[in-house]
């Protein structure tokens, strides 16, 4: 009855946001959060924050609608790699190999159970500094840029889904990952799941689909450094004219600093603070939260607003 | 050429502390760190960080001269267990079996190769704190104490060792941990090494002892939350009367924001900032500093104090 | 055209809460506000806040319910206090001498046209800390306590009243303030107004009270030194079981960073940065925010809660 | 015996750089501080800090050496400034009126007793944020520029004087200004003297210059808001390649938190913690600290580095 702890993913590393807007998408990134633009491809722009050892953080692509592209997942190894595959296909999940972009070697593409992308790899380039762009400590991977919010690297993602069961028996068979905290509904059935990869206590999250879709997003987070990085990215956004949704504040659950904006292209994207609270027992026993202590709301008691149940990209549409 | 990892040390959970003052130290721990004392044995008092999910964070223990005492490290599993003690006896460092402590499980007991005691184990027993003390989280093992530095767990060990190569090798072999930076001479012989087996970027230190003794203690870093925190705790150390060693400033190594303090005993002490940078890379590439790096001081320039390269517990003592 | 600018009234110094819990308001300060008793009188309870140079900062009085009892007023010196204390007589607000309490010489009380009960003086005893607990750095009044909210000084007094453009008259006439913000309705009636007499962008507040009652409070705020340290702040309110209201966030009005408790007794209390934006200019304009502008919510978006338009001590009984 | 305090001078509100490299200097401002350009003239640059509601913060000003230009203060009023004037007169300063520069009305130039420029003013031209520029919250001159160190406003000047006893009957005879903290040496003279005509703790200081020389610089100190604005400061001025003398640190002296860091031109400029301590008591009694307390080192006990008592603008050259 011990837990034999083998992970197999090493980290998030990167997500695509689709934007109808995406110049203004990646603006917002570089402006007001802090990143730096490291290349273009078609009508995709490249972005990277300063602590992420590899060639990019966040991939803006241009799209009809927002939402949520792939999400790149780094395997701990070539060996955890194989198995982390070998379990997907035998789960039915099977994707294809497709060559790499912007410093990734070749990345095994496929759907989670409610149809995210999915991008598994090993082999990766490492990001290197422009010369004259080299940062003063040679332990950090990009100059600190001293602009906006100056995200760190990504955090977590939050999708949402139609059928949080089924998504669990993903993070948990397919990837490995561990469950940390969820909701549970009265009836018993979880709402809300988060997981991680890492000593970090969630890396990725699943959350209820109100509206039954498949594929959507809840928000892509971005890690700050101090919780005082969150109260100054609030002014910075409120002085560019970036919808702040909620926060700063900070959640029960998890127990997250956090800011809640919008980015130009409407996908919500969250600003925490990153890795205070680890979760290093290895044999951590998941917190469930009832309905009744969620609508309690925040640690502080704020109030969860609506949109925070109902804003999810891309928009659903009503027949 | 690809790495395997499966980590089998989960992370440093407590450190003894030996002190001729036992009484003074755990104050110290409790008034001025944030600590609760949580049970005595023998000249022994157990101070548990509101962050830990285990019984203790540091055990103090009366003794002629201050130092380190054991330190403790939480396998992943069962197996991972297994596996390190059979790497820890083949290395000839076998030591053995004693009953746990304080909510220990059983600890296997043995010394590492400059005589530091290191106690293994996978089982142990959760923190629960007091009826009419639980926290309002559930989510969180204790109270937040707001009192102090409000230290939240351990955060590393700094050992003084005679034979740094030897300890390198313990720890990649015997441990399984990884290096992240090291101080690196002139002549290619490491001064310093920092290891981790967290995804935190350092959880294991050692550091070369100038008067070539063994078994000797740097010092015992415990996690704050925030820089606020340390800020705010060099002014709780100066109303005490704790002495100040050096700090606040920043590490170029490891880039840690930190204090030193020596607590009431004469060991010295380390509040540092916890968690915003990790290592997350499976496959980190070490960074070397050299001596002549090394000379330029910290990351703002503070120029390291002649005592934090001579203050080792126990003192050596001159024949 | 010109201000000729001395200020008669230096500063706000203290207030006295009325509370049926009184031990529990004392307690409330001491452990979660972080200041210390330093006198008791009667039903009486004195508090020191650190950075105070005079003998206390909180008085907290046992009353059936809970409301604001004095509010002291140091003046800028003894003739400053004569030209304060004939205008508020020619005003027809004329009070009496009583000995003054805790350290505080001859005090003038009276009545503002609302029925809030001030005291004027000059003559003050300075706060020493007693043998043995002398703060470390001698610039300091007392001890820096390192616990809770650590508050350092009282910052400003909001009071609640039927006649706002009445208290406007009062604070510039009789006290010879001066008005940095103000919301004004729609019909030109001002509805809450800010009035310095300090380098603080406010210390004295006034606040239409939807009942049309008169001398009501709507809160007393203590002044915290950084941000971190509100945040902190609402982390010991939660373990304790106080009630959090609203915040952390920020005003739009005065920009200022808050926390809103009530305190045992059922007081508001609010915890703000102190100091960090100052009105330094002698010909301020003031700044007239409109019903719509308020409707907006907080600096950051954050609505305002219904509690905070209606909750006032004493409590309004109805008939 | 008591104390009427009619503050003549509300505040001090620009400083003059002279710089060999004006363009550095104003682009360190710009790009490390967070200010903004707003006018140029001749072979100036004027900048402005988002929190100063006047034309401008620091003049940079192109010379052969570096060191201190004019220093601005206003006037409380017309006749604040016809007092002050009066009084320079009679002591023998007697300058000139000038027409004002950059927004100011028309100035009263003079130099105190050491030579040091100083222009008295009442007249101003506010601040107007450009359009398309405009903050978002109107109680607040310009926008938030998330950018560097954020400064706010200047916060205080300290001028090196041959002769701090005539300095101290400048500052208040002719200014009005109050002492608040000093350093006496052991024979019974000030060797450094920190005045306040704001409720700030300090506005103005005069140290004693080590070389017996006139008119130079010790440093102009710009305000942050909050202790982490300076913190993140030292990474932004490390990455630059700004030398940072020494800190952040915390003086004993007006227990101020401080990064010292010396712009391209050499001029020594103070990032420092605004307003958090204020004097407010109107009778304040000063603090003096013996040369054998100042030999202690600083609040936390970091010792005052060598080029601290000796680096001044401009440089001293030997015969």
């Amino acid at each position: 009855m011990t837990t034999q702890r083998c992970r197999d993913i090493a980290h998030v590393s990167a997500a695509e946001l689709r934007t109808a807007v995406p110049s203004q998408t990646a603006e917002f990134l570089v402006a007001q959060l802090g990143m730096e633009e490291v290349a273009r491809a078609g009508d995709s722009v490249y972005l990277h924050a300063w602590d992420d050892y590899e060639m990019f953080t966040i991939k803006v692509t241009g799209a009809p609608e927002p939402g949520i592209g792939k999400t790149w997942l780094r395997a701990a190894s070539e060996e955890a790699l194989d198995r982390r595959i070998s379990a997907i296909e035998g789960a039915g999940l099977g994707g294809r190999w497709q060559d790499g972009e912007c410093g990734l070697g070749p990345v095994y593409e496929f759907r989670d159970p409610d149809g995210h992308e999915i991008g598994l790899y090993w082999r990766t380039r490492w990001y290197e500094a422009p010369d004259g762009q080299r940062p003063a400590l040679k332990n950090q991977a990009a100059r600190f840029p001293g602009r906006g919010a100056n995200v760190r690297r990504i955090d977590h993602i939050n999708y949402l889904a139609a059928d949080i069961p089924a998504a669990a028996r993903f993070l948990e068979e397919e990837l490995g990952a561990q469950l940390t905290e969820q909701i549970v509904l009265d009836d018993g059935t979880p709402s809300a799941i988060w997981y991680h990869v890492s000593d970090k206590s969630y890396d990725l999250v699943y959350t209820s689909d109100w509206t039954g879709s498949s594929g959507r997003l809840h928000h892509v987070a971005l890690a700050c450094d101090q919780r005082e990085d969150i109260l100054r990215a609030a002014d910075v956004c409120l002085e560019a004219g970036i919808h702040i949704e909620t926060g700063p504040h900070k959640h029960a659950i998890q127990q997250t600093f956090f800011l809640y904006v919008w980015e130009p292209g409407g996908n919500r994207i969250e600003l925490c603070n990153a890795g205070a609270r680890l979760v290093l027992a290895p044999d951590w026993r998941p917190i469930s939260w009832t309905a009744a202590e969620r609508a309690k709301g925040q640690a502080w008691g704020l109030k969860t607003i609506e949109s925070f149940h109902t804003h999810g990209t891309p928009p659903v549409h009503q027949p």
